[in-house]
């Protein structure tokens, strides 16, 4: 780095992020990086000693940015989170002290909608199952593999119909879904069906895909009840967060044969999904990388310098999570 | 069956294909069955012996009905395969001898094309490999999982613009990613770019979706050459035939990382793929599963059943195969 790296803005990194460990260098060439992890000092005292005129803090989905945190950075006016979500960080307190946050917004509805549909079609036509199967040696003797099922015509229930959730949309229409949604709001723009609660929405679907965010109202939303509704030929596809299934239920619906598979990229607990689910062939696990694509990573590094730039040059943000 | 089964048309079974073992006894309600592979005569002295009067013979796509084969069914009028390929027909011979074939035509393209997406999302999102590395139990252990690839803008090369390659086409659109194809013949009524030889949509794509037939033209034409125009970030898709791909040099150009990975689930000898591909993470496998799907089945039965109805009472058949 050399004296000149004195002369950089200087921001602090929680985690760290997983685009920061790629980016590292090009990172540290354009701001002083405090790194908490790589000291031995307890978090609060690294804070204390080290953060407190520190005005910018980069964190990523997993990291809890609690109001506790927050305290140990008395002058921070900046948080830019590396996830759409926004479950991590203590927004009210945020606001009450005015510090701004910027997040990734819409920028990887793409690659969740992928791995989403992906997940998918992996469960029906029993993808990671038949591949298991063939590096196994198994084919030879075993000639008949079991029968998957088709994508075309199965009613595809979208929770949350967000940026991501309509980019799940619009693939699975062209693989001859119904899609039919649970949304906040109704989506006047949409010709799909809407179903004002989850259960109803089950009641009327093959598949359930969730796309919404993790809040208090959708905090183990699909519960049993849901499960039951969606019925023993149904699947779940989870690319939001874990918590928004109630895990033990689904292990144990799953388990009875109360639904017939899922695709999980998201746990209750990461890194260590219900150990029950890795013996399941009709379940599909992901550990957790609908985000995490090569292009994204570039894009994400971008759009993260971009917005520290501007905040350390007084211009809007590029990303600035919206006031509700 | 009882003595009302001497009254229902004969039909001979060779193989048997996936769909009579499945619907085996509403087969045998229909139709009397002669059944080569429960006997223990050799096949021709069961033919000579006791298929001699036999109309018309039921095969699947990986049933080698030659010349010599058809010489022991000397009264056969109608073959149907379940399958869409023909290129385990000896088409020449059936013709001189004024023998119908029926097929299934388009019927399995929407399967197979829905495999062929997954197989790609599969093998750029590393899903396969993902799955196993949760279910091994590693995430606690390494918490940053390999990059995947995204899909939008990735450039896809179709070899073969039929039914299957059009409806690969529409799928891959919704994910944003841009096609062009090499074809026997130019689509007038596609937007897509086409080129001439395969060399050339290679050397201008990311990835190549084989969906061609298997012919003398199509043997081992994705070859060496082909792949090294493809590139070291290139990924092959094959759900077309095993032969259409030199596999010895698919086997070395993966291992020396002259492409990016593979998504294949058919292969030259199956059920005995190239065991060197068993090992390697950016290959996906399945045991020829594009066209399993317990709908496509149901669907199956029911058109060949209408097949052979239609030939015992004189009527055209539902899905002959058309003179070239």
């Amino acid at each position: 780095m050399g004296s000149g790296a004195e002369q950089l803005p200087e921001i602090i990194v929680l985690g760290p992020p997983a685009v920061f460990e790629i980016y590292d260098e090009q990172f540290s060439s354009r701001f002083r990086i405090l790194r908490p992890w790589e000291s031995e000092e307890p978090l609060p005292h690294f804070l204390a000693s080290r953060a407190h005129t520190t005005l910018a803090a980069l964190c990523s989905g997993g990291y809890p940015l609690s109001a506790a945190v927050l305290a140990n950075l008395p002058s921070l006016r900046l948080v830019v989170t590396t996830s759409a979500g926004l479950d991590h960080i203590d927004l009210t307190e945020c606001r009450r002290r005015g510090i701004a946050v910027a997040y990734a917004g819409n920028f990887f509805s793409a690659d969740v909608a992928d791995l989403a549909v992906g997940l998918l079609v992996d469960v029906l036509r029993k993808m990671t199952a038949g591949n298991r199967f063939v590096k196994n040696g198994l084919w030879p003797h075993k000639p008949h593999f079991p029968l998957g099922f088709k994508l075309g015509g199965k009613r595809v229930g979208i929770v949350g119909l967000g940026s991501i959730g309509l980019e799940v949309a619009k693939r699975l229409e062209a693989f001859g879904c119904a899609i039919s949604y649970h949304s906040r709001k109704e989506k006047p723009f949409v010709s799909y069906t809407s179903y004002p609660d989850i259960h109803e929405l089950a009641s009327n679907c093959d598949v359930l895909v969730l796309c919404c965010s993790l809040t208090e109202q959708t905090h183990q939303m699909v519960n049993r009840e849901v499960m039951l509704a969606l019925g023993k030929d149904g699947v779940i596809v989870n690319i939001s967060r874990g918590a928004v299934i109630d895990e033990k239920e689904l292990v144990s619906c799953l388990l009875q044969g109360e639904i017939a598979g899922a695709g999980l990229d998201v746990f209750e607990h990461e890194p260590r999904p219900s150990p029950e689910l890795y013996q399941l062939d009709n379940v599909v696990l992901s550990p957790h990388t609908a985000v995490l694509t090569e292009e994204s990573m570039e894009g994400l590094y971008q759009l993260i310098c971009g917005n520290l730039d501007a905040f350390f040059t007084d211009k809007p943000l590029l990303s600035q999570v919206p006031d509700e």
